[in-house]
């Protein structure tokens, strides 16, 4: 055991579907030591559905992937298109970035970049995320590389992102490297 | 909807099945735009359950709240009770910690803290877990605060901590911060 | 809580099973003080089903709603359509109105009216149903106005009607009214 | 078919469940043209349950028996023990008897019968509950039975009574009778 | 798949679950070419349910293992117990052997064997059971030795019995076996 | 009780489906002594499965009907279609006659019957299966006819098979009958 029946009413492809049996799959099996083989997660249909005091004709639509989500921005900003990156934020939208003050727009970034390297790209080791009641926080780390101020490369210095997406947009990301460990001492 | 019903052996208290529909509840609404009060989760006891060839006797263990784990680990460190936190860690442990290689022992932690400061303590803003196939990892994040080699004080620094837990034992952490940014230049 | 899964054969249209469930939750209700809001009532389709010696190819028909028939029956008799109303009546009908014996055919209830008033025509306030082991019961109240035999005319006088209702025909019609109390002292 | 599955909170007794179950199993026979033999009922109990955000411990109370309650004030309305039946009685409580303007005290019932009989008791041929939104409705009718103003007996004579009952007590009483039809003539 | 949830009425012992579940998980294998590993059978309680218009009380008793009865009647054969054995008839009981009329009394098997064989035993391969309709048949088969009249022995002749097994009593007993092709032939 | 819901994936057919149903009925009814029309079975349909670490997107498919399959076998031996026959045996296929040693080809069945008879059919009584964990047994007997060496014609001679079926060929026939018993005496 355990064994998961999950009822909806029909509409959703098959690829919400699967993704909800294995996101509950996994859930389960943070709270009870059932290896995956015993863990089974099914969905089945309800041709018609009420709570409260009328029949419901739809359920609510799918969330977006927030992975997904995160993984378009952050292909926007690595090709510096503001504009389409910004599309993905909330008006309350917050980031917190190493030695530096919140800020709320992307182009706030690039004043924070500017002294402190040339060009930058990430490798990312792996996307975790977080079902919270407040929302989905994705988080992906993995190691920076590219080139400082003095023209000299740098690369495998460690990351991390978090982002807080709600209603499939992104309120808040912090990040976290080791730049300021790696840089060179102004000589 | 959806409605979820899960079966499971009966012999998990109250608490653990209580972790188990509050999860479910939030890992559904992840992937399916339901409010909360319309997210309906339950468990049933099965008497007698097969799955294979023989009956089955018993559900696998509850798994130990991983955030308790780190909470209890964090504690233990805190307090420099290094032998009692390392009874936390898995046989093939590792840390990365920001300008530093890979460590294995909790020790080499102290030879890393010694060039950077005095002494340090945690402001804890959040914790985050995220229910993976390999795994638990607890995310959490707030600020540090404590005395510069120099005898100086500071606090309101960025840190964030990850932990991957597997079997109810830490196999990694990795500590990202803004020490490096905020430390006193040598003058 | 209570959650009601209901198993049919499909085939079954929409408002047919939007009448089950939502009768389904009131009737949970008239025993379980729960709020509309946590009742939570669904159908879902079985493909195949057994109960006896061998599968079932289809389910029941559904019952024709008992109020639409009574009002389909009301609406004929105002209109003085004694051959339509009549078709909705089983072959042992019966009827008990004010101050006669029991009629059986709809005809009689113009000799009863005759002594009566002139003319009536119904106002309704409410419909309501008793689902039991013989049949749904109907009543409506309300009042009724016309034309007494005088010439003069009423109104606001209550009236009730019970419908017994079984197999889609109506079995019995009780009525109770005041038109003995209000009608004109013949003077 | 149908097949119903009910899932409660433990805690409801046995009686109360097998409420449940039968007026389940009828109100379903109202809708689909089942046997009673072919409608199968069933209460599960869950363990843990959450809608919302949070586990919930306990379910709704059981709902008094309606028609019991209708019974219990009709024995005290004819045992002429006001005050035991009017706290059975909703503060907003109406009363609608023929002849009438509407009451909201018992007492005033009796004012109503001074002019119309000596005595009066009932005969109750059946009891019939609709299960609505806003509470059951009970009705009963039969005869009625006493002694007139004359000091001459009556007997057989029809009436109903509607309690409309909301939260455990009574909100609104509706009679109707066919005294007015049979009452000895003034001479 | 498939995933089978059996709900029964508390109150039968965990043996009778579990054969409960083995069989339903062997016959499910029996039509779908699941793996054992991938059908899943589980038995929930119901505390309270209705079939028909009353809510039932108790299910039917546990069905007595027929293979085990079976032994015991064979056991109680070869014992030569026939008082014993007996008490495992039906009334209507009949059994056919080789060369023979039908029998319905265990004493005609003594007169069946006397020209056959001094004494007899059987080593048993494989009990089977099939599950009908109109009670269980259990098959057994292996090979008799023994003793001929002759004075010498015989052993390894293949043997197979049928038991129809109805309400917990044997109602009909065949058997079929290669004694007459091996038996000594009368010089 | 018991109530029995199946969840299977859909595509199989509603012959499989059926055959299903009706098994698990027999086989619950061999367990627990309730009526055929007390035993409810019905399948219902997954969406989406998931058991291990990804969502599963077809079930096995259905598994032939064992007795059809000997039903088959036994009319291309009848007619004496051997390549046929064969056709539906396993690799390893074993089977054991009254008086022989194992035999793995058809052919030599031809051999064992030279001797013993000229001409023989078989009459059916019943066919029986066993549902086990290594595959279905089917049992069938009835009574042979024919025509012996010498010319003279036999009936009414006992006769039982047992066929061994996985994955859908047979790998092991058992026949016993009363041919030896019953022939001629050589005079």
């Amino acid at each position: 055991m355990p064994v998961i029946s999950i009822t909806l009413l029909p509409g959703y492809g098959s690829a919400t579907e699967q993704r909800l049996v294995q996101r509950v799959s996994r859930t389960a099996r943070s709270v009870i030591a059932a290896p995956a083989a015993g863990t089974t997660v099914f969905v089945t249909h309800a041709s018609t559905y009420q709570r409260g005091e009328n029949a419901v004709s739809g359920g609510g639509p799918a969330v977006p992937d927030a992975s997904e989500l995160v993984r378009t921005f952050l292909g926007l900003m690595q090709a510096r298109d503001l504009a389409g990156a910004a599309r993905h934020l909330a008006a309350d939208f917050v980031m917190h970035f190493p030695g530096s003050a919140p800020m709320q727009r992307l182009e706030q970034l690039l004043d924070w970049a500017k002294p402190r390297y040339r060009s930058i790209a990430k490798t990312y080791e792996r996307f975790d995320e977080c079902w919270g009641e407040d929302g989905t926080v994705v988080y992906c780390f993995g190691s920076l590389h590219g080139v400082w101020l003095d023209g000299s490369p740098f690369q495998g210095i460690r990351f991390i992102d978090r982002f807080h997406i709600t209603g499939g947009l992104i309120v808040r990301q912090d990040v976290w490297n080791d730049l300021a460990e790696a840089r060179p001492t102004p000589s």
